[in-house]
């Protein structure tokens, strides 16, 4: 079973293919052209998040679900950005699961309050890497998709 | 030269096809199921869109910008929406021009406070129907169609 986590994002899109036993078989950030549109940018993000399932195909994917921070216009592209991946996920006949930011730390930390470098050190370890994968989003994809690891692990036996 | 106007949203996206004389060539909305995912939601939509750009080949999509209202639950479903037809359409070569609700309004009826009924009641004029187009979501699309005509004739002779 292969999960594909993904952290949504305009300008970086994090995303990490684990099989279930939690080995890595893909970790990487869809970077979109900053001078472009929008819409151009989220054409390319559709584009390269088909092209990422098509390659490692994943039998689910894994999304953190986008809350609103202070930074309203942020919550929007990010917003934006995370509908182009479910509905191309959808599209290719795959499930998309949401998990919150909270539950994501919570999972990989134990605290639903967690940091950046803190979820990124447990990523590290819990993928039993040398370095901690960079930059955040790459984390944070990686800890979505071991969020959904935990969660099913708990309803179906592995 | 069509364009395309789009009002979107998850439950009912609506959609208005006008040639540059504002004559009307396609008027609709693209509902998808309540029942379903929003991922498989988004997708019907991802699909939808594609066909109606397929059918009626606009030279421009003209969407409505989504601003955060009191409901955030919807304001997030709706800027996902967007995101997927600003993808599919730029996906597919075609410019996408945003404008704001204010504009939207203040073009067609003269002010940016207009309320929903008076759009409608000024699209029906201004497409010369003997209806008002319903539902809203229509009217409203056809409203950002004839906000982009607008626009653009100020700056391009016709």
């Amino acid at each position: 079973m292969f999960v594909l986590g993904v952290d949504p994002g305009l300008s970086r899109c994090g995303y990490c293919v684990l099989d279930g036993r939690r080995r890595p078989r893909a970790l990487g950030v869809v970077r979109t052209e900053v001078s472009a549109t929008v819409p151009e940018r989220l054409a390319d993000l559709l584009r390269d998040i088909g092209s990422i399932i098509d390659e490692f195909r994943p039998d689910v994917v894994a999304i953190e679900r986008v809350l609103f921070q202070v930074n309203v216009r942020t919550a929007m592209s990010v917003g934006q950005a995370s509908g182009v991946v479910m509905a191309e996920a959808a599209a290719r006949g795959l499930p998309v699961v949401e998990y919150s930011p909270n539950q994501v730390k919570q999972t990989v930390t134990g605290s639903g309050r967690a940091d950046k470098e803190q979820v990124q050190e447990m990523v590290r370890r819990l993928l039993g890497l040398d370095e901690p994968p960079r930059p955040f989003d790459v984390a944070d994809a990686a800890a979505v998709a071991l969020c959904h690891l935990a969660f099913t692990a708990r309803t179906v036996p592995a």
